[in-house]
C-alpha cells in the first residue's frame, strides 16, 4: 500500500488509470455519453504518458538515430490515434480544429503556464536564446507553410474545391519532406527540437521486451478509448451545446497534451526554462510538420479527404500564437507577467472559439 | 514681464492657455464651430500637460506604490475625459478610432519623429535593448489581445451582434486584470513601462495642497473643453468634409499626446533614446490595457455600449504599427532613416484613413 | 578558342548570349511564340549581367556618390525595362505580379538556395547580425508601406477606384522620397543596402568609354528582347495554359534575378553569408522603394495607370516572405535546414500561385 501511494505521488497521472475500467463500465451499462466522454478522456491521459515512457525505454535500447526517429514518431501517438479515429468517423471539423488547437495550446497555454508558475517562484528566468531562436524560426516556417493553403483558399473564395485538395496534398508532401530533412539534421545534432524526450532522466528501467509490451498495450488502450471518445462526441455536442469545433480546438488538445503540460511546468518550477520552452516549441513543430501532413495522407486512404482549410479565426489564432510565443522567447528571458500575457491571449482566443457560431 | 517671458520659454505649451478664454468667447459670441473646435483643442494641450505635472507632484507626496498607481491612472486623463465625453454624445466611431489612433500615433509619429530628430543630431543612437524588448513583448501581447474581438467579428461576419458585445466585455475584463497584474509587478520593479513619468526631474516644487488644487482645476478645465470640442465635432465634420473616423484616428490622438510628443523629442535630442522609446511604448500600452477596457465598462454604464470592433484597415494599421515599431526597437539602435521610415508608414496610413469612405 | 573556353568557364552566363541571335531568327522565321519567349528570356539573362558590370565599370570612373546612385539606379535595369515594356502593352497584371514576385523570389528562393547550398558545405554559417537586422528593418518598413494601399483597397472593398489611384500615387511619392533619403544616407555610409555591388572585385578593366558603350548596347539589347518577350506573352499564356499572373510572379522575376541568384549562391559557397544575405535584402529593397514607385509614375505617363492593388494571396505571400526572411536572418546564423524551410515556403506559395484561378 505504501508503495502504491509512493508510486502515485511520483506519478500523479497514474491515478487516472481508474478511468479506464470506468469507461468500460459506462459503455456496458449505457451511462450518458457525456460520462463516457469524460471517462475516456481522463483514461487517455495516463496511457498517453505511458506510450511516451515506453517509447523512450525502447529508444534507449536502440541506436540514437533510430531512437530519435521512434521518439519523434510516437511522441504524438495519442493525438494521432484520436484524430485518425475522428477522421474515420468523418469528424473532419474536429480533426482540423485539433491540429491548430494543439499548436495554440502548446504555445500559449503550456508555455504561458510554465512561465507564470516558474516566474512566480524564481522571478525573471533565463534560457538559451540561440536555441530558442532557432526553434522559433523553424516553427514559424512550418506553421506559415501549414496555413498557406487556407489563406489561399480564402483569397480565391472557393473552399472545398478540388484545387484546394491539390494544394493540401502538395503542402503535406513538402511538409513531410521538410520533416524528414529535420529528422536527418537532428540525427547529426545532439540537441534538436524534433527528438526531445519528456522524461529527462526519470526514465523507468524497462527492458526492451517490457518496453515493447507496455507500448503495445498502451497503444491498444488508447485506440479503444479514442473510439469511445469519438463515438460519444456527437451526443456530447448536442447535450452540452458545445460545438464540434470548440471540442476540437480546446478540449481534444488539452487531453492529448496533459503530459507536456505537467512536465513543462515541472521544469519551469525547477528553473529549467530551456526545457520548458523546448517542449512547447517542439510539440507544436511536430504537429505542424508531421501530424498534420500524415492526417492529410491517412484521410485520403480512409476516404474522408482532409483539406487544410482552417477558418479565418483559426488562422488568426495560430499565427498570433506563433508570433507572440516567438517574440516572448526571442530575448532568452521570461517573467511571470509574460506568462500571464500568453494565458490572457489564450483565454481571449478560447472565448472567441466558444462564441463562434 | 521678464518672468513671464522666461516662464514661457521654459514652458512653451503654456502660451496655448490663451486658447482657454478664446474658447469661452467663441462659444459666447457663437463663432463658427470649427473655430470653437480649434480653440478647445489647443487649450486642452497645456491643461493635459498640467494634469500630468500635478499628478507627479501629488505622487511625490505619497508612497511610491500609490504614486505609480496615480501616474498610471491619470497619465491618460485628458484622453480619457475626451473619449468619455464622446461616448456620452454617442460618437462611438470617434472613440474607437481614437483608441487605435493613439496607439498608432505613439508608435509611428512620436517614435518616428524622435528617432528622426535625434538621429539627425546624434547619428546612430542606442538604447537598452533588453528593456525595449521586454516592453515590446508586453505591447504586442496587449495589442493582439485588444484586436482579437474585431478579427473574430470579421471572421464570423456578424458585426454589432450580442456575441461581439460579450466578446468585448470579456476581453475588457481580461485586459484590466492583466493591467492590474502589470501594476502589481511595476510596484515591485523600479523601472516599469506602466509607471513612467514624463517630467523626469523638471518637477515643479508644488505642495500636496497645490498639486491637488491644480489637478482639480486642470481636470475641470479639460472636462469643459472636451464638451466644447465634442459639441463642435458634428458641425466640423460637415463643414470641413472630414469624417468622424478621421477626426478620431488622427486629430484627437494628436491633441491628447502633444505632451508626449514634445517630451519624447526632447529626450531624443538629448540623446536619451531609452526614455523616448519608453514613453512611446508605455503610452500605447496604457491605452491598450487601461483606457480601452475602461471605456468599454464606462460606455456600458452610459448606455452607449462600445464594442471593440475596429474596421479592417484599423486592424491592419495598429498591427503594422506594433510590429514595425517592435522591430525597429528590437536591435537597441535607431537611425534617422528608421525614424523617416516610421513617419512614412504613418503618412501612408494617414492618407489611407483620409481617403477611407 | 582556348580563350573563349576560359572566358565561358569564368562567365558561364555568357554562353546564353547565343539565344540573342536565335531570338531574331525565331522572329524572322515566325517560329512558335513559346520558342521566341524562351529565347528572349534566356538572352536577357547575360545582358542583364552585362548591364550590371558596365554600370560598375562606369561607377568606378566617377566619384563614389554618383557611383552609388548609378549602381542603385541601373541595378534593376533589366527588370525595369521588361516591366515598362509590359506596362506599354497594357499587361498590368503581369507587372504587378512581377513586383511582388521579385521580392518573394529574392527573399525565399535566392536566400533559401544560398543558405541551403552554403549550409550543406559549411554547416552553420554566421553573418553580421547587426547589419542584417538593420536591412531587415528597412525592408519590412518598405514592404509594409508598399502593400498598405492593397490592404486598404480590400478593406473598403472597392478595387480600381479613383481613390485607390490617389492612394497609389501618394504611396509612390512617399516611397521615392524615402528612397532618396536612403541614397543620401548611403552616400555617407560605406556599407549600405542601397548601393551594394554584385561583382565585388571581379570587375572587368573597362575604360569609361568602353563601359558606356557596353551599357548602351546591352540596354538596347534588353529593350529589344523585352519587346519580343512581352509580344510573345499572350500567345504563351494561351498555349501553355499558364496565367499572366503566374508568368509575372514566378517566371519574370527569375529571368530578371538570375545574376543575383548565381552571385548569392557563390558567396554562400565561399562562406561569405554577409554578402549573400545583403544581396537578397537589397534587391528586394530596391524593388519596393524604387522600381515599384517608378512604375507607378511611368505607367501614368504611358496612359495605363498602374494601381498598387495586389491580390490577397500576393499580400499574404509578400508579407510572409518578408517576415520569415527577417526572422531567419535575425539571429545572424543560418543552417541548411533554414534554407530548405525558405525554399519549402517558396514552393508552397508557387503551388498556390500556379493553382490560382
Amino acid at each position: 500500500m505504501k508503495r502504491v501511494t509512493q508510486f502515485l505521488v511520483q506519478n500523479p497521472l497514474s491515478s487516472l488509470l481508474i478511468a479506464l475500467p470506468l469507461t468500460g463500465l459506462a459503455q456496458f451499462l449505457h451511462w450518458s455519453s457525456t460520462l463516457i466522454f469524460v471517462f475516456a478522456a481522463l483514461a487517455i491521459i495516463p496511457l498517453a504518458s505511458l506510450i511516451g515512457e515506453a517509447t523512450e525505454g525502447l529508444a534507449s535500447h536502440t541506436n540514437p538515430r533510430l531512437g530519435a526517429l521512434l521518439n519523434a514518431t510516437f511522441g504524438n501517438a495519442a493525438e494521432l490515434i484520436i484524430t485518425i479515429t475522428a477522421v474515420k468517423a468523418g469528424l473532419l471539423q474536429l480533426v482540423k480544429a485539433s491540429i491548430t488547437g494543439s499548436i495554440i495550446g502548446n504555445l500559449l497555454l503550456v508555455l504561458g503556464f510554465a512561465m507564470l508558475t516558474g516566474g512566480v517562484r524564481h522571478g525573471t528566468q533565463t534560457f538559451d536564446k540561440r536555441s530558442a531562436g532557432r526553434n522559433a524560426i523553424l516553427l514559424v516556417l512550418a506553421v506559415v507553410a501549414l496555413v498557406i493553403p487556407s489563406a489561399w483558399g480564402q483569397a480565391i473564395e472557393s473552399q472545398g474545391s478540388s484545387k484546394l485538395e491539390a494544394m493540401s496534398v502538395g503542402v503535406a508532401i513538402i511538409m513531410i519532406a521538410l520533416y524528414a530533412l529535420g529528422l536527418f539534421e537532428s540525427s547529426q545534432l545532439k540537441e534538436s527540437p524534433l527528438s526531445i524526450t519528456l522524461t529527462q532522466g526519470d526514465l523507468p528501467n524497462w527492458t526492451l521486451i517490457q518496453s515493447i509490451i507496455i507500448l503495445a498495450l498502451a497503444t491498444i488502450g488508447v485506440v479503444w478509448l479514442s473510439e469511445s471518445l469519438v463515438g460519444a462526441t456527437e451526443a456530447v455536442i448536442q447535450g452540452l451545446g458545445i460545438s464540434e469545433f470548440f471540442l476540437g480546438i480546446i478540449i481534444v488538445p488539452i487531453i492529448g497534451n496533459v503530459a507536456e503540460h505537467l512536465v513543462s511546468v515541472q521544469f519551469a518550477l525547477k528553473n529549467k526554462m530551456d526545457l520548458s520552452v523546448e517542449i512547447a516549441t517542439s510539440s507544436s513543430l511536430q504537429v505542424a510538420l508531421f501530424v498534420a501532413p500524415l492526417l492529410v495522407f491517412i484521410s485520403l486512404l480512409l476516404g474522408h479527404p482532409l483539406q487544410l482549410d482552417f477558418n479565418r479565426f483559426e488562422l488568426l489564432a495560430v499565427l498570433t500564437a506563433v508570433v507572440v510565443s516567438a517574440l516572448v522567447s526571442s530575448d532568452g528571458e521570461s517573467t511571470w507577467l509574460e506568462g500571464a500575457g500568453l494565458l490572457a491571449v489564450y483565454l481571449i482566443l478560447g472565448l472567441g472559439f466558444f462564441l463562434l457560431p
